[in-house]
């Protein structure tokens, strides 16, 4: 895909039938967004279901333009194969719209599966990649905190963990601003050596990588401050992001059990268990902006969503990405002495 | 090892010189201890150091016995290395103490590897396993889940996660009394082939094993009562065990600074936080009564422990758990039609 140079004000495709509150909640956060961020809205799904929430609401004058779907793939389906049987589904004319340059970035609350399926067909992935990546920081404790992979490459290769490193070095030190982003890599114990064959076989490419590689990081190390970017295999950390949520929510029921629905305590908690619905993070690695968000987001999370996919267009982060991840793969195939 | 019928008063070999606050807090638990578990103790470690904590103290008239070591294996130090340069270290001394029928139990918050190795060395394992396993519940909102294992055995065969199941299984119908424990298998996502190779690789063996398996559990049904013992690789498992730890504590800061320190919450966040540290847990897989402790535990959490180690000897836990486990072992060999 050619990398164009993208100009305000930006177009934003949004799939307005993904997510567990579509098209409802995509629909009023298309038109927060619209107001708030200044884009252009492409709202794509069923024509009638749109109308009909648009008509709920004041949107007059506001750049908002619904874009005709059939269909909707669903959090759990086989993507690939949905793909195929559902070439009109909301995420699939959505991403078509960005292919084909009438839309500048994607944003959608639906089938995370779905997305990074149709983005990959769509856009093509960064040479040395053969999935994208999922990741950024998701426990607002750490919201400075960058993890990947969240979920979208199980079974990885050490060099795999490799290229997690450096698309998260280049969001962390674009998107956050922190200027020379630590990596560590998530094990069982500090020192050089431990953890599972991965990290052992990962531990020295990410040494010799140039990015700023602290060493082993365990599990609260995280809350510790040792890390920018925290590097481990999909598995882990799709066990880690669920974990938290469902830990957050615990928490918050406990707390509010004991000290009333009205605590202060009980509403920061529920505040910081609900962090990963108030924004979407970027799907990492295919040749344009995607921001995929929590399939539970409300129109505010959705807004906000928006907003992050307009940022990314901003710092042109798609095209810095490629070019760390390239850098990084280069230095890691000269033999040892030249690095 | 012969198996000998235990009867009370129990003896329990306690590492004196194991853990971050010892020799004081080791003393100090073993004396409360002797008074509320009624178990007799022996306090191995330096004679001088145990006996100067001691003379701080009111232990007229209690069984305490104090056996003489030198040296101490530090966390982080290579564990059989150590056990062979350092033959009279306190955790190695204790192991032998009830090797030889001297004591009953051994508790310790030493090395958590010095103590798997001498454990393994002196007791020997169950038949069918290559190294002991850590488990038990560990988080405080679920205090009934089992978790396991939780950092001793790192890039697991299916078979191992098997095994978990097994010993878990036996540990919470037996010491958590829950009739027909659920077991689960910790992954990313709900449905049947969803997973690493390793999960995808146990779910067959899991679901033949006469084991009541409910099939694959994701990280926030841990919050969600879906199952009573989750099994995962060590390395999943031991990131989780210290993530969860990191995370108690720096939300219980977080609402602290926000708060003020004498907030309810913020007290019952800090008990949440210091769970792992009110009760170590057994040591799965060895012919013996092993209670592992936090390097962090004082004496109540210490005395805690050595009122589990009691609770093991009462149960029969490792008779119980060598025989589910060969029960299980001898069905996953047999063919698919005899089960």
């Amino acid at each position: 895909m050619s990398i164009v140079k993208r100009s305000q004000p930006y177009t934003v495709a949004l799939d307005a039938m993904g997510g567990d509150l579509a098209p409802a909640e995509p629909v009023r956060g298309a038109i927060s967004a619209a107001k708030e961020h200044g884009v252009r809205m492409l709202l794509v799904g069923d024509p009638a279901a749109i109308q009909a929430e648009l008509a709920k609401l004041e949107h007059g004058g506001l750049p908002l333009e619904v874009v005709a779907s059939e269909g909707v793939i669903q959090e759990g389906e086989p993507s690939a194969r949905s793909l195929r049987t559902k070439p009109k589904a909301s995420i699939a004319v959505a991403t078509r719209l960005v292919r084909e340059g009438k839309a500048d970035a994607l944003v959608t609350m639906g089938s995370t599966g779905a997305a990074m399926a149709a983005s990959v067909l769509a856009f093509g992935l960064f040479p040395g990649l053969e999935r994208p990546a999922l990741g950024g920081p998701f426990i607002s404790l750490i919201p400075r905190t960058t993890i990947m992979d969240l979920g979208a490459q199980i079974d990885c290769r050490p060099s795999q963990l490799l290229s997690f490193a450096a698309l998260g070095c280049t969001f962390s030190r674009i998107f956050l601003e922190i200027p020379n982003p630590r990596v560590g890599l998530l094990s069982v114990g500090a020192e050089v050596g431990k953890g599972n064959r991965q990290v052992q076989e990962a531990y020295p490419l990410l040494k010799s990588s140039g990015l700023n590689f602290v060493g082993n990081v365990e599990g609260h190390e995280l809350f510790l401050d040792r890390a920018d970017v925290v590097v481990c295999d999909g598995f882990v950390g799709n066990v880690l992001l669920k974990f938290t949520e469902g830990l957050a929510h615990a928490a918050a029921r406990y707390l509010q059990s004991s000290l009333g629905p009205d605590s202060p305590a009980v509403r920061r908690l529920q505040e910081l268990a609900s962090a990963a619905e108030s924004a979407g993070g970027p799907l990492f690695g295919v040749n344009a902006a995607v921001i995929i968000g929590h399939g539970r987001s409300r129109a505010e999370g959705i807004a906000n969503s928006i907003g992050r996919a307009k940022a990314l267009l901003d710092l042109a982060l798609v095209d810095a990405m490629r070019a760390q991840l390239e850098s990084v793969l280069q230095r890691a195939d000269r033999p040892a002495e030249m690095k």
